[in-house]
């Protein structure tokens, strides 16, 4: 079992990466009030009894669903869990430990931040996606119909567990898309993490140790980084957004339907690659050799052929733009990425 | 013009006292980007033109309009903001002015600190109970319908500025709602304070600078208090509470139409100082001058004659009990408070 401590002064907690028992064995001494469980019933339907058995604290709390998938991360759905936390007799001293991937950690973190004002929270993410990127660094928030994530707060947990055992429930797709961000944080800070992606690649579901350490070396690079801003005010955390511009571009245009999130950051990393070497901050065997690697590991790599001018629009809508300046995240070496602006004209001669 | 310093760390902030044009002179080094005003359609049409002849900064600034009273401070309330103010091309560094009482307060604050993960905010309070109670301590929120201010977070402005010479555009009754709080801050921290609320009462309004004075001596008794616990987590900040668990009572019971939340809170200081009395935590001289005063101000000060059971049940869903303990706020001197244990029944027993 990995204990990676997230610093953040007065809201520092821990991460534990490891499986089952071993890793909730402190859990009861992180509340002291009521626990309430908040999860998807495809969630609970594959991991609630894996978790009860490895923590049988979890057996006694009330039981909250939430509808899972990316439309459902809505203000209405906000609303309603409030009133359902309400009916199970919440108050200020209540802890809600959210099991899910991301649109359920996101969503039920929003109702901690905002619930009475803010309530505790645990967060058991059970997709690697979630594992490694979205229940780390506080960041909680919903959609609008205006745009994804634009309704949200920075609100940290008390505590965030995550059991890769629970990786093994996940359809191959939903794994390989947790891959990509997995494969991001390397080229942000971690060369080894790199290698360890693509000597085993899929296969690193099949050893826990090996999936263990993937995980908390993902973790590490992001938590390494949010502790140096923790609300996106210096501009470190963008870092984190390697291949995001695009991938989220991406994303927008196909509707959250054709690629998964992983899948469309994957196509995004491997055009940041090519921008980085186009602008002299790489060597071109770096570019060519990251865009092998992502195919090695199931990605596609290519953007799918749209016309330019709807890539453009896609682009604009982004929120991360500021005064018209794109902030860019490009590679310098593996494991070590520069922010710089980039014109959107720029941005279209990738494509 | 005052400035009082709101001491919270990394979110501190000043709150200006004053009249006009002197009040806002460095509103402009506040904030770098964008302004957009929200504000209701009874406070625009009152206050706006008088806020925009003390800082022309403000008559560049977006004016957005959301209804005002306690009926509109909810969740759609919120998602309505969120929509006009990206519709007006809102980004993280925009800032919003908010100009109004305590509901255009709470509601827009909790817009500020949600919107985009949160967006800096100013608070411009146009009523004396927003001037000295609710722009102070980033308190913000909005009801459900199954209670007030379930929803929030707490939410630091940039700063606050209160203008005094808005104190005139108010209804008396609203006024003497505003000298109910004032004069609870009194009995919290203030004796000079009680003397001046008792010697002057509502002809305050008359003398702009004792109304500074006024309003400035309540705004510091709540910011000595939230200095030492911003979030209600020690305890401190309970004793802000004084008059409040009655009070509340009294405004669910009459469903927020008989009193206005001032003169519940009058009765309530009223019971207090009764229930300090009865403990012999105060001198029957303290309890009886207190409820004189209050008369004087022009309160009423007897509870009306409800029956036990209603206000039984009124007291019980009041959301500051925790695990079927009251924590009621005792008065033992004037400017002196002590936070104790209470049964309901003992509450009852005041009735």
């Amino acid at each position: 079992m990995q204990t990676i401590p997230i610093d953040l002064g007065p809201s520092s907690y821990a991460v534990r990466v490891g499986v089952g028992h071993e890793l909730f064995k402190d859990v009861s001494t992180l509340f002291s009030g009521r626990l309430l469980l908040v999860t998807s019933p495809q969630v609970l339907r594959h991991c609630l009894r894996r978790l009860r058995q490895a923590a049988p604290i979890f057996a006694d709390a009330a039981v909250i669903k939430t509808p899972d998938g990316e439309s459902h991360k809505t203000l209405s759905s906000v609303s309603r869990l409030y009133r359902q936390l309400l009916k199970k007799g919440a108050d200020r001293k209540t802890t809600l430990a959210i099991l899910g991937g991301g649109v359920v950690g996101d969503l039920a973190g929003f109702v901690a931040a905002t619930c009475l004002r803010g309530i505790p929270y645990l967060q058991v993410p059970t997709t690697l996606v979630a594992q490694i990127d979205s229940s780390i660094g506080g960041k909680v928030g919903v959609n609008l119909k205006e745009g994804k994530n634009l309704v949200g707060a920075f609100y940290q947990p008390q505590a965030v567990f995550a059991d890769v055992s629970f990786l093994s429930t996940l359809p191959p797709r939903e794994f390989l898309s947790g891959l990509g961000e997995a494969f991001k944080c390397s080229l942000v800070g971690d060369p080894q993490l790199y290698h360890l992606l693509n000597r085993h690649g899929r296969s690193l579901l099949k050893d826990s140790n090996l999936l263990e350490e993937m995980v908390g070396r993902a973790i590490r690079v992001k938590a390494t980084i949010i502790s140096q801003d923790e609300r996106e005010v210096t501009g470190v955390r963008r870092q984190l957004n390697l291949g995001h511009t695009l991938g989220h571009a991406l994303e927008q245009m196909t509707h959250y339907r054709r690629f998964r999130h992983g899948e469309a950051v994957a196509i995004g990393l491997a055009l940041a690659a090519k921008a980085s070497w186009r602008r002299g901050l790489c060597e071109a065997s770096v570019a060519s050799e990251i865009q092998d690697n992502l195919k090695a590991l199931g990605f596609q790599t290519s953007p799918p052929d749209f016309p330019k001018e709807r890539w453009r629009v896609a682009i604009e809508v982004d929120k991360k733009r500021e005064e018209g300046m794109i902030h860019f995240v490009f590679i310098k070496a593996i494991g070590e990425v520069v922010v710089e602006p980039i014109s959107v004209k720029e941005l279209l001669s990738l494509l």
